[in-house]
């Protein structure tokens, strides 16, 4: 989606490292954000993003426009009744299908060997490895270790929607999945305890902030867990502001 | 779906003479039958089949099982809603979310350059082409004309569940047809009166003949034209006995 910071840049860097050619996609797709979401806001940065590219060693940069990749009204999906019911799934209506079927559209444009997606996004991640057992695609799927702030936050694009007291506060989405790790390494499993017990913390440290979801769950079948353990994905959504902040651990 | 037939011999006979490698598939599939079809009772005949496609010159034939096609529970579809919910659609609940899906898994497989449908499915090749243009796929779509008995009946798979009562029967879809041809070169262009006249002439020929719809549409847009004229597509669907018979004409 462009934008390019950070986590896309180490995205970038597996990428070249990884293949002959590096192609990257800077396309702010419409049809994955909801209703009353920030798709005219959305942070567009053309130039900047084609010179990291190149400074990265990319060797196509493919960045369409939306009369270039939905020149008709979209009334073809990709659609997924399972993966995508979970998590941001209730959310963020049509959200999934508007990225599983502009990932098709990319995969069958780019016809890649390999594609790299962020852990950050653990849900689309998912949805992609699945849409490509699925389809039958025969492209390699690599995921990249989100990358973080200095105080742990993990880094978005949306970040820089967050005012600096809001920037202060955001940093709860990881200092809450940091208690869920040390509340496991102390013994706790039981699910219920550990998201209650994130879900206090995070609520006393006061407004503007509200939880969206906070759920542990198999990392491979999305299924809620009965007892938290190595490869459960700790996931959550917050709300800093009118800013949806979402980040996941994975319980090694 | 196998069971290869004349008209399916004419679409491997384009595809061989039209590239340096032809593949077929040959495949059931499951997905694409409503809840009450006929999956289970459906022709299949794989060694007659591979021994037409090796005497036709067929360099690939792809015959994968379900297992094969469908490893886990099937929850990811491409599904389309415009031209699916003209007519077949309501009549064949999930048939074309079937068909799509399983057409973007064996393009993926195969990677074809172009790809042959017959014009006897109409409504199924204009989703394919919409398919290959909504999600970016660089194939060559050939359509390969509608292949018919003597007596002009379309060739069908299905024409051999037919008693020789129905089979003599079959062809009202074919004479309905050609008396919409023949009122248009007539001067008549009313829909209504066309597929009235059709209708009227199908009943005359009384049971075990039911009639499901009969529809004049654009043959790009599949709406329901307001005047027949070159491109509109009279297209209708009929159950001869236990037997679901289509066919359409496009108008010249």
């Amino acid at each position: 989606m462009g934008d390019i910071h950070e986590g896309h840049a180490s995205l970038i860097r597996m990428a070249v490292a990884g293949s002959h050619a590096a192609a990257v996609s800077i396309f702010v797709n419409p049809t994955q954000f909801s209703g009353g979401e920030d798709f005219e806001s959305y942070p567009r940065s053309r130039d900047e993003d084609l010179a990291v590219c190149e400074a990265l060693g990319v060797s196509v940069a493919f960045v369409p426009t939306s009369e270039i990749m939905y020149p008709e009204p979209v009334n073809l999906f990709v659609d997924e009744d399972r993966f995508s019911n979970a998590l941001c799934g209730p959310f963020r209506p049509g959200h999934f299908r508007g990225v599983l079927t502009v990932v098709a559209k990319l995969f069958n444009v780019v016809s890649p060997d390999s594609a790299y997606f962020g852990q950050k996004d653990a849900q689309q991640a998912r949805l992609v490895k699945h849409m490509i057992s699925a389809l039958n695609y025969s492209i390699e799927l690599h995921i990249g270790p989100t990358v973080r702030e200095h105080d742990g936050l993990a880094i978005s694009s949306r970040n820089r929607y967050l005012s600096p007291e809001e920037r202060r506060r955001a940093v709860c989405l990881h200092d809450a999945l940091n208690l869920a790790q040390e509340l496991y390494r102390d013994g706790e499993n039981a699910p219920g305890v550990i998201t209650s017990r994130m879900r206090r913390q995070i609520n006393e440290g006061g407004p503007p902030v509200t939880i969206e979801y906070i759920e542990a769950v198999d990392a491979d079948t999305f299924d809620p867990v009965a007892a938290v353990k190595p490869q459960t994905l700790i996931a959550l959504a917050v709300r800093v502001g009118n800013t949806r902040l979402i980040d996941n651990v994975m319980i090694e």
